[in-house]
């Protein structure tokens, strides 16, 4: 199981969100509490916006807790919306391009989780995807294939439909192949100006999201937490497992939901799948 | 410009190849006088039988002459039958997913070339890729998709016809989205007991193809080179680029020719491309 | 903490030790029961033998459980002694040059522990290795150190009295800089025909160490495990701890002691450290 | 060779020294014309400075032209002081801690060039370093000795009188150990406000070194290079060697010289070793 964070708020320095944290995100990647797989050492990415006119993005395959260029990265890019994923393979192979957050123009996406039965839905899958974006797709991940099929379904336009509308060809090719649950997990995307985070699976046993509480009332709980003053009232960490000691700063998005942040937006709304329209591409 | 050699004889320590002569593969690797890029610094892979059940295939990202790990296998390794490939990337990611040799079973397979345009025919391409076959493409190569077609028209069995129908579709798609010579390249497959060489291009201006005279005669030739004594006399070296300064060990393969080389083969034929007898698909 | 494995007996492919049993020591990287530090992600080692003039080295800074590199070689590799060492990283960097076994001629050195007080005590113990084996020291391990060490106090003539007279320097040089406890864990060396075994610590609770039992003995016990017959009877592992589910497999070596194997000697001892009898070098 | 740059004046992006000239420093990495060894691909690192209490360092041992990050990075990281340097390894191991440029408090220390002779005098050498300042190297790089030698004699206050007498120690040493000529090269050195750049060698052929000229100056000769008008009157680069087509751009740093810029400081000045006053440490 990968582990992920999104950051929306004020600017603040990247180290603040993965090393200073008494459990930081970087020492949790060691030991997960709350996943399936316990280590996160396959790799890593991060994804930023600054003024530029588009995200940056660092990633790499080594162990994030090994990794001295995130180090010195993160001690010198400050920055008002990022995204972290730290990456636990399952089956595909640790490199780069396998890495998230994915990137497309202004946009990232991220992804704890997995298509079931990969292998017999990858050839339906990635035939559905736009022929002008199919090109861009430079890895093997489930999840890179998730973000074109998002795009292809008009994720820049309306991206609860586009994920609703590539989850639910996800099931439905993977019902056709006999799979019984064939979407697991949770998915952050962001233009860099509204994150939106969705919680998700088949089955209705979804891997774990929360995000953190009002920062005014976090400030009122926790006094003595300095990062809680650093930034704006309306900033908000989304994260697949709660990082740090703080028990009072995390809510959980409920099964089968997905939070909307950044730009004035702040709600939480019920996520339902949208079955193809037309047929399914058979492939043949 | 890729670069690779294949080798077929009586064992040798892979160092012998790589590391050995006055000019060998690995210094060869920083400039290469023939080929197209002068540097092949984008990782490498070489690809050997022993009496294992398949061929060992070690890849790395590293450009081979700053590999320790490569200088270390290459002393302790003895083969009858090997290939190495140094890569020059154009275009893909520098990962081991495509990383030149590739293995699927008992085969092995290198190129040093391009396929024309491939992000225009890449989707088409990889939809020719037999269903069984399409789940193991694990990177972004042409040349691994070469492999695949080859694979799915049946290059176990025949591997002149398929890697001609291989090409063939390669042209038939590229000529349908405007690519006026769609196929360049030199491309090796070996099952581990015999190897077969193909040279071809497009335009009829293939990339440089060279194999080893009769080594009886070479020794004549060069008695003073201990090599020559330490190999059967059927060995063949067939390669990119000459190696070394033996001026006359040499013989270039012809232009639209292809060679046969191992278990008592050892001939040189032309080759000749076989279009698509139905419809190309079109991927709509 | 790192984790070790040393084996000498007939050849086997290192597969059988690396993935095959039920409970492998690559899959033991991820999760060690018995260890200080649970994830040995931060690279890793293997070293062996074959009829070549020293013993094969292959280093990586990948987790083992991530190098295809490392699956494939130990595919291919037989060898009647080798080396195994999966590394957690305390303090210095994670690249190849820090990573064990260490080699130098046919000799091969691997270590779980640590030199306490290292920053403090560094000089003064590389200023004892011999001027002429000292520009041979490629990273900044503890364990190159002592190694370098060692061989200055003559492994390769005596290996007890050199690694007893290396960890009495330690201790001598860690006590006057006011380190209570300067050396702690397990050494295992070899040349290849013989290896020897150390279990140490200058406070007296050393890191664990365990031998496999006698192979007839174990057969009768295990009719069902084929890599029990494949082993010649006098075949031998010692690791930093158990592998797999065989618990009436291994001994443990007791506190203070050192064994050797191959050769035809098989024999457990006490371990002496042996003080420096001239004063110290103060580095000044 | 190495080939080297270091930038000095209004914050400009990264990316704009590295990638986008004509004959960009990255492009050149592939082929130097002046450099001894003709590509440098052995790794690289960048170190920069913003409000932060010491420079960001970036370092990788993959060739700058393949690193994906080194791009993303260098599109979002500006800065008014930054070193690059790419490597060309003479000996030692490509390992991120032998990368330049290396760091300590808030200096940065970068070389082109090798100490002669390096296995016969790196012991003496090593001893020469301070004590406190001995545990912080990390690699085996002839550049990392001679920075923590320069931090011993004083860099952080007197940086010329400091490189004076590191260079001078290393001829001492080597001149003792026969080697004829030990010091070779041009070195860069900045605190972040002000950048110091040494041409000397013991031989008196030293590599080159250059600077461009006066920025108003250069705008009415080049009045079509937009980044001639991005960047402030006192803008300076300093080069190992010269990048891009405007050949009336650069000026030779002459033999036996150092320059220095920044803080209003803009001069050139005849550079002279000092001799050690005491007798050179015998490491015995």
């Amino acid at each position: 199981m990968c582990r992920w964070l999104a950051y929306s708020g004020s600017p603040v320095l990247l180290s603040r969100a993965l090393y200073s944290p008494a459990n930081s995100l970087v020492d949790q990647s060691l030991h997960s509490k709350l996943g399936a797989e316990a280590t996160n050492g396959d790799g890593f990415g991060i994804g930023w916006y600054d003024d530029g006119p588009r995200p940056g993005v660092f990633r790499s395959i080594e162990p994030a807790w090994n990794d001295q260029n995130l180090r010195e990265l993160s001690e010198h890019v400050s920055s008002g919306h990022f995204f972290v994923h730290l990456r636990a393979a399952i089956g595909s192979a640790v490199q780069q391009t396998n890495c998230h957050p994915f990137r497309h123009g202004r946009w990232l996406f991220m992804h704890n989780g997995y298509v079931d039965g990969l292998p017999k839905v990858r050839r339906d899958l990635a035939l559905a995807v736009d022929e002008s974006l199919y090109p861009e797709i430079a890895g093997q991940a489930d999840t890179e294939l998730l973000f074109y099929l998002a795009l292809t379904f008009g994720l820049e336009d309306d991206p609860v439909d586009a994920i609703a509308r590539t989850i639910g060809l996800v099931e439905a090719v993977g019902h056709r192949k006999g799979i019984a649950y064939p979407f697991q997990g949770t998915i952050a995307t962001t233009d860099g100006v509204r994150t939106w985070a969705f919680r998700y699976s088949s089955e209705g046993k979804s891997r774990s999201l929360f995000y953190t509480g009002h920062i005014p009332t976090l400030r009122r709980l926790y006094p003595e937490r300095e990062i809680l003053f650093e930034v704006s009232d309306d900033a908000r960490l989304v994260v697949s497992e709660p990082i740090g000691d703080l028990a009072g700063a995390w809510n959980e998005v409920p099964e089968s939901s997905y939070g909307v942040v950044g730009n004035g937006e702040d709600r939480l709304s019920p996520f339902k799948v949208k079955a193809p329209s037309v047929a399914v591409p058979t492939g043949a």
